[in-house]
C-alpha cells in the first residue's frame, strides 16, 4: 500500500467516525473526556515508558536541554494533561446551539443550528501534551481528530494515542474517531493535506516554516497563526503609571510568547515625560530598548532601532521603541508592521479609546490592559485550540465554539416556492 | 511591467483603499450604493454600446442563444441591477455589531465585534450583472474588492466598473476600493491567487472547473460552491399530498439551478402508495424518472437509474428515485452521495423530523417545505454573494454577515497578568 492510499483509508475511517461522534450527547462525551484524564494517570507508568524512548533519542542527537524539558512526560505534564481533560469536560457543549431563529412572510421558519466541522487534522511540533489537549478540544465539539506531531515526540504521542483509544473502545465508541499518525514516511502529510472530501480543517501549530509549508500544500481549509507583533500604544493623555505596569508586565512577564510586546509607540506629547520612565523601568527589568531617532533624542542610552525592528517578533526581553506624532501614525505604524495579533491603548481619553477600537482591526484590540490576556483561557473561552492571525472562520484565540460551523434549518408546513 | 507586478500593485492599493472602507458609517455607504444605482440607469447608453461589442464578438464566436441572453444588459437587467444595489443599501449594516460581551473575574469586559475581511476578490463567469451585485455587497459589508469576470463579457464588465468607480471619486471616496480586472493575460487570476498578504477571500462563481482550479492554485482562503445534489426524503408517515407538492415545486420549478432536487428517496411504508403517485406527477410535467430495483418493481414504467445516477447533478428534468429501508437507510444514502447542499424531509411524525435535523449535517436541512427556498434571499438574508458547500467560515447560502469575522475587544482599567 502507497502512503496516498494508507492515508486516504486512514482519513477515510475518521470521516465514518465522524458521523457517529457528530450525534453524541453532551453528557457521553463529557464523561469520555474524564475517563479519558483517569486513564492518562493510571498508564503514567507506560506512557513514561515510551517517553523514555524519545529522550534517549533527544539526548543521542545532543537535543537542547530546553526541548528536552519540553519533551518530558513528567507526573506533573501527566497531571496537568488530566486537568485540560477535565476542565474540557466542564465547559458548555456548543453543538446544537441555535443561534437565531426567525419567520419568513411565507410562514417558514428559518435557524441557524451549529454543527461540528467533522475532521480535523492537526499537525503540530514538540509537546506531547498537544495530543491529549487536541484531542479532547476536538472531541468535546463533536469532531474525529487526525493528530501527526513531531518525529522526536513519536514514542510518546503513540503511547498517548493507545491510551485515548482504549478508553474510546471501552466505552464502544468508534476508535478512528482520534488516530495519532507516527509513520515516519515524510510524505504523510503531503498527502493527508489532499484530502478535502475527507478532512475539512486543517490546524498546524508550529513555527512558521510549518505553517508556510501546510499553507502551501494544502487543499483543505488551513487555520494559520503566523507571528505575534504586537503594539501597545501610549496616547498623549495617559496615566502613566498603569502605562508603565501594563507595558513591563507585557515585555517581561513572559517574552518568550506570541502575546508579548514587541513594539511600543509612544504619542509626541507622552515622550517627553513616559519615555525616560519606561526607558529606567525596562532596563531594570534587564530589557534591552532599541529607539527610534526621535526616542533616542529623549533618551539617548537606547539602543538604535533599524527598519527590521519595526518587523520583529523577539520573543525576547528586547523592546523596540517610536514616538509617533499622533492616533494616526500609530495606526499606519501598526497596518503596515503589525501582525494582525494584539495591539493595546493606554489612555485616559474616551474619544480616543473608542477610535483605536473602531479603527484598529487587529484580532484583539485591547484598552488599558495588558496584551498577555490575549488567550483563550485569559479571554474566558474555557480552552484553546489556537490563535488565528488570518480573517476567514476564526480570528484570533479559538475555543471549541470555533471548531463547529453553523448550518441553515428551515421549519414548514408545506410551503413551496411560487 | 511583469503580470505578477501588476497584480500586486493592484491588490496593494486595494488593501489600501479598504482600510477607509471599513470605517465608513453605515449611511456613507447606503448613499454611495444608491447613487451607483442611479448612475447605472443614467449610464444605459453607454452601458448597452459597450455590451453591443460584448454580444457581437460572441455571434461571431457563434456563442448558444441562451448564453447570449445571459450576457446581454438590457433595460431589464439594467434596472434589476439597480434594484439590487438599493435592496443592499436598504439592509442593515452588519460591521460594528458586538455579538456578545461578557466580564471576567479581574474586572476586563471582553466582547467580539464584526469588522470587514478587508480585500474580497471574486471571480465569475458569464453573466456581467454580477459586477455590480457582488460590488454593492462587499462595500456594503466595508470591504473593498477585485472582481474578475469572464472574457466573453470583457467590455461589459469594465464599463460597469468605471461607472461605479466614477461614483466613488465623485463621493471623495478611494476608487481602488472597486477594481475590475480586464487584462486578457491568462496569468491574471493564477497570479492573484498568489497575495494572501493583500487579499483575505476569493469567492469563485461558475462552473466545477473554475473552483476546482481556483481552490487548487490559491494560497488566499477560498469559499467553495460545488454542486447542489439535493435530496428528499419521503417518510412512512407523511401527507403524500403535500409531499407532491414539495417534490414537484423542487424538480420543476426551475430544474437549471443548484437547490433544485436531484434524488428523491422514499421510505418503503410510503412507497406503494406514493411512488406511483409521484411518478405520474412527474411523468405529467415531462420529468423523466430514474428508478432503482425496488421502485421500477412497484411502477414497472420507469427507466433505469444506475450507480451514477445518485452522484448526478442533473439540473434538468430528470429525477432519480430510491426505495429505502428507514430513516438510517436515507441518511447512509445522503452522506455517501450528497454534496452538502440542501437536503429535505416530508414527514407528520415529530420525532422524525428532529432527528432528520440532528442528524443531517448538510447546509440546509429543512421540514415540510421546498428545496427552491434555500437561497439568501429566501431565507431573509436580503441577498446572497454565494452559497458554501464546504464548512470553514460559512456552511450554506451566504449574506451580509459572511462577508465579515469577529475581532476580540478588551475594556480595562489597568489590569496586567500575575
Amino acid at each position: 500500500m502507497t502512503i496516498a492510499q494508507e492515508m486516504l483509508q486512514l482519513a477515510t475511517r475518521a470521516r465514518e467516525a465522524s458521523r457517529l461522534v457528530a450525534t453524541l450527547p453532551s453528557g457521553i462525551k463529557n464523561d469520555l473526556l474524564r475517563r479519558m484524564a483517569e486513564a492518562l494517570l493510571e498508564n503514567a507508568a507506560p506512557l513514561k515508558t515510551a517517553n523514555a524512548l524519545d529522550l534517549a533519542a533527544g539526548r543521542a542527537k545532543a537535543m537542547a536541554p530546553a526541548m528536552l524539558d519540553r519533551l518530558e512526560l513528567s507526573d506533573q505534564v501527566l497531571q496537568s494533561m488530566a486537568d485540560g481533560l477535565r476542565e474540557v469536560a466542564a465547559l458548555p457543549d456548543p453543538v446544537g446551539e441555535i443561534t437565531g431563529m426567525w419567520l419568513r412572510p411565507n410562514g417558514i421558519r428559518v435557524g441557524r443550528q451549529r454543527i461540528p466541522l467533522g475532521v480535523i487534522g492537526i499537525i503540530f511540533e514538540s509537546r506531547p501534551n498537544v495530543t491529549a489537549d487536541a484531542a479532547g478540544l476536538c472531541l468535546k465539539s463533536g469532531n474525529a481528530v487526525i493528530l501527526r506531531g513531531g518525529s522526536e515526540a513519536l514514542h510518546s504521542n503513540r503511547a498517548i494515542g493507545e491510551v485515548l483509544r482504549q478508553t474510546l473502545s471501552e466505552r464502544g465508541l468508534p476508535v478512528d474517531a482520534l488516530q495519532v499518525l507516527t509513520t515516519s514516511d515524510r510524505n504523510a502529510v503531503t498527502e493527508l493535506l489532499k484530502l478535502e472530501e475527507q478532512i475539512d480543517l486543517i490546524i498546524p501549530r508550529g513555527g512558521e516554516g510549518l505553517i508556510r509549508f501546510v499553507s502551501e500544500h494544502s487543499r483543505i481549509p488551513v487555520i494559520k497563526h503566523y507571528k505575534g507583533v504586537c503594539h501597545t500604544y501610549v496616547d498623549a493623555q495617559a496615566d502613566f503609571a498603569m502605562a508603565e505596569r501594563i507595558c513591563l508586565n507585557e515585555k517581561v512577564q513572559r517574552p518568550g510568547v506570541c502575546n508579548a510586546l514587541e513594539t511600543l509607540l509612544v504619542h509626541q506629547d507622552a515622550a517627553p515625560q513616559f519615555l525616560p520612565q519606561i526607558a529606567r523601568a525596562m532596563a531594570q527589568a534587564g530589557v534591552e530598548v532599541r529607539g527610534c531617532d526621535r526616542a533616542r533624542q529623549l533618551v539617548p542610552t537606547l539602543a538604535v532601532a533599524t527598519e527590521a525592528d519595526w518587523y520583529a517578533e523577539y520573543l525576547d526581553l528586547i523592546l523596540a521603541v517610536r514616538v509617533v506624532d499622533d492616533f494616526e501614525a500609530a495606526r499606519d505604524h501598526i497596518s503596515r508592521y503589525g501582525s494582525l495579533h494584539t495591539e493595546t491603548i493606554v489612555t485616559s481619553d474616551y474619544a480616543m479609546s473608542q477610535r483605536f477600537l473602531r479603527e484598529i482591526n487587529s484580532s484583539v484590540v485591547m484598552v488599558n490592559a495588558s496584551s498577555r490576556f490575549s488567550d483563550g483561557g485569559q479571554l474566558g473561552l474555557g480552552a484553546e485550540i489556537g490563535i488565528s492571525t488570518t480573517k476567514l472562520h476564526s480570528f484570533g484565540p479559538m475555543g471549541l465554539e470555533d471548531l463547529t460551523t453553523r448550518k441553515f434549518i428551515v421549519l414548514g408546513d408545506g410551503q413551496i416556492r411560487e
